[in-house]
């Protein structure tokens, strides 16, 4: 599904990767592509992403109820829902993502700052955010597995890998 | 839209005086009703409102992308987003409102356990959540207000009434 | 700390039971009780949890900077810093936990309602509401569980005992 | 309080109007002090102000039972309820706000920054991220108060003056 839409998760890694690299010297680009994998692979985000997916993909067709569409087309500021579901996402690893998700989201790193650039008929008002969102819970993620191991399901033996 | 879709809004004003009254004897219903128009009018609810709202109005016509559809039309109870929609309007009053979100989420009072019956073709999915969010943040906007004076938009006008 | 409180983690596995059983019929006290202890483990959980005990323990002491003592001490009904740690206990396994929250904050069951009692100089205004959270939390983590195998934690090899 | 703590809130007011200001060009710094004096007028922001900076006072002089006081004096990037109570007051103004907290939260701009150095016996584990959130606050008012007039409490009236 992501892929359809134009995002590549080897890229949501990357973020991942320049987010949390700062303060993990030892970090491999791996760690964050299982951690992203683990992310998208929980119940919670999965339902965030298809939910705001498809609301994209609707606002593109003009197949939303006004004055809905409009305001979801033009990704209007005060809008709120898009970042309401992404931080569904984020705050599975609890409130320490919730950091790197504004931040992500104000800075508009790599592939985020791509899908925001409203191009042609591409509606990604959702994405773009979800996409923040999954690699702020993924940050989150490694910065709690560094240190509770068996804690966070599993993580380390994936890791170490 | 609530008319729309079967729902009075004097019902959900029923809700809060249902909640609230037990706190504040001289509560009156026209307090209520003037409370629940107060939510509905704030832009934070009214996003929220109208995503949901689309969102089972789609999955009545099937015109949602499938998983989702069917998750949405079976009123899926791992599925969450609907109760963070309603969350949504429950926090614009602060934490205090949360209680009585899940109070009515789970007792199913008035109009929200009559949407909650899932009857023929009717997809309510998001709808009886939002309205017991919008319920629930009315009865905070009450509680607070009862004490607060200026500080909860003008209410105390009212209130005082 | 719990038991220093007064606060049996029994009596939470209890609670979490007459929550879930009804929607699974098979359901055994100690899954419930398994559950419990892993929700506390969890380092989100204990960090939530030693501040509010520290919080009630030092009101209790008078330790606390005034306005801020008396406000704790008569679990002033708006206070709302009670919930919001309560909810961050909560929000571990997701927005499906909410709605317990919610319900058992106002039904008070069982040892809930015990330490909502104000009794003697005993202050508790933290630790009822902690005590929902972790339930609800618990509860959540079974009902994700039953259905969800690998992806929660290692959970469901208990679950299908 | 915040003098107390070293903060002035016109520091406070400087980061709203770097916050705001590319995105309003008539923006005096004026409007930003009186949102800034708006949002911490808000009983829902007080108590976790109050709770925050209590805490903070407490681990400075050793109060807060252990392994408590530790984790609040060495600001233990995982402990979060800092970000919590941080975030109960931007969530006054909706989840537009987020973004923003995240954004000072990771970039330390003025103020944030100097509490964030730990110097000598001072503890700001709570006060750099109340001092975000009540900037993210204030930001977001303004954000909505520029089209919704009447909608957020008075604003425009204060903010024209």
């Amino acid at each position: 599904m992501f892929k359809e839409r134009g995002v590549d998760v080897g890229e949501i890694a990357r973020i991942v990767f320049e987010l949390q690299r700062p303060h993990m010297p030892g970090l491999r680009l791996e760690q964050c592509m299982a951690s992203v994998l683990k992310v998208i692979g929980k119940r919670e985000a999965q339902h965030a992403i298809l939910t705001g997916i498809a609301l994209d993909m609707l606002a593109e067709r003009n197949a939303l109820p006004e004055p809905l569409n409009s305001i979801v087309r033009r990704d209007e500021p005060l809008y709120g829902v898009d970042e309401i579901l992404a931080l569904a996402v984020t705050n599975i690893y609890g409130s320490i993502g919730l950091t790197s998700f504004g931040y992500l989201d104000k800075m508009k790193l790599g592939v985020i700052g791509r899908l925001n650039n409203k191009n042609g008929d591409r509606v990604n008002t959702f994405l773009d955010d979800l996409v923040a969102g999954i690699a702020a819970a993924a940050a989150a993620r490694i910065a709690h597995g560094g240190e509770e191991a068996e804690e966070v399901d599993g993580w380390p033996q994936a890791a170490s890998g």
